[in-house]
């Protein structure tokens, strides 16, 4: 990558991070691009160089999050060491421990999918992101006679929906306040999972 | 209900019947109040005193449909003869006779829900009504000990979201174009599902 592009792209990140700031302390609503300006010291000239409107700077802060996680998944992907039951472990860990530090950030984006369709469809292409590498380990499963699944790419698929589509639930609220509510759901949403890739028994770590 | 409120819903039905019939001739976008109007006879006021706009037309006929299957299914969980996996396969049997009368209808719809926050959610206001009646065939399962379930209302909740959140994937279009591709869709979903109740190697017909 040239310089300019390097620090065009370090700006952009910068202004990003200060925005995900607001949006959690203001709430997004409430965060008007003023607001940004003024704790990114830019002009609002130098904040349309990079964005065309608020909802693209929270677009590309789950952008971000997504790509982030995906490249930290990669070495895991392609490690011949690993069978896939551990594979799939190590994909959950990861995706935990970096949904952990993005915590409040992440349920806030899951209220606003309810309502907010900008949000919903950027949950969607996030998801999406995490098809193939999810399919490879349950194609690796498959050829160790570790998971028993027919169709490795429709069956991820279906789990990755099955497994972010929370928000869209009529109880979303309760399991998110609810301690008992939320324990059961995800013990439900584990068993699913794992009786779907036909390995009963095994804790597979969906939400850490 | 009174004479009148019968007339009023007989009339808004029809009219929800005629827009039904233009929206999948023409097309959603397509179809103008103008048309509405044309084809009922009604006139503009007439339209406007049963309904605000034409996303209320479609939302009504979506509900209908719902509605009346709903009704469709009482019956059948409230049977005191019928053991779970029986009831679970009417559920299935009655939802896919009633969805094959509207085939055409409810494709349109879900590719409205890939760019349409409205029918994105009009589709999970749906589900959800179908939470709870699959909630009450889990447990009798569960009693039965024919499922295997610990939570039967997260499962269900879980599950229906599974089950109905085919336009929201990456390969939506693959899986309504393409014979092969859907086959498997059809046979991983229903896979998923059976797996998850605990009732392996059995064929409940999610797609009849």
């Amino acid at each position: 990558m040239a310089k300019t592009a390097r620090n065009h792209n370090t700006k952009k990140n910068e202004l990003v991070g200060i925005a995900e700031k607001l949006f959690l302390e203001k709430g997004y609503e409430e965060t008007s691009i003023e607001d940004i300006l003024k704790a990114s010291g830019l002009s609002k000239g130098g904040f349309y160089h990079y964005f065309k409107s608020k909802d693209e700077v929270l677009a590309e802060s789950i952008n971000h999050f997504a790509d982030s996680l995906l490249q930290e998944l990669e070495p895991i992907i392609e490690d011949r060491e690993l069978n896939a039951l551990e594979k799939l472990k190590r994909f959950m860990e990861k995706k935990n421990a970096s949904q952990k530090s993005k915590r409040e950030l992440i349920k806030y984006l899951a209220m606003l999918m309810k309502s907010d369709f900008t949000f919903y469809k950027y949950n969607l292409t996030i998801t999406q992101k995490y098809v193939e590498p999810l399919a490879q380990i349950i194609e690796q499963g498959v050829e160790e006679g570790i998971f028993k699944v027919k169709f490795p790419r429709e069956t991820a698929d279906i789990l990755l929906r099955t497994v972010t589509s929370l928000p869209q639930s009529v109880f979303f609220s309760e399991y998110i306040e609810d301690k008992t509510k939320s324990e059961q759901y995800k013990t439900s949403l584990e068993a699913i999972m794992v009786r779907a890739l036909g390995i009963e028994n095994e804790h597979i770590g969906i939400f850490g």
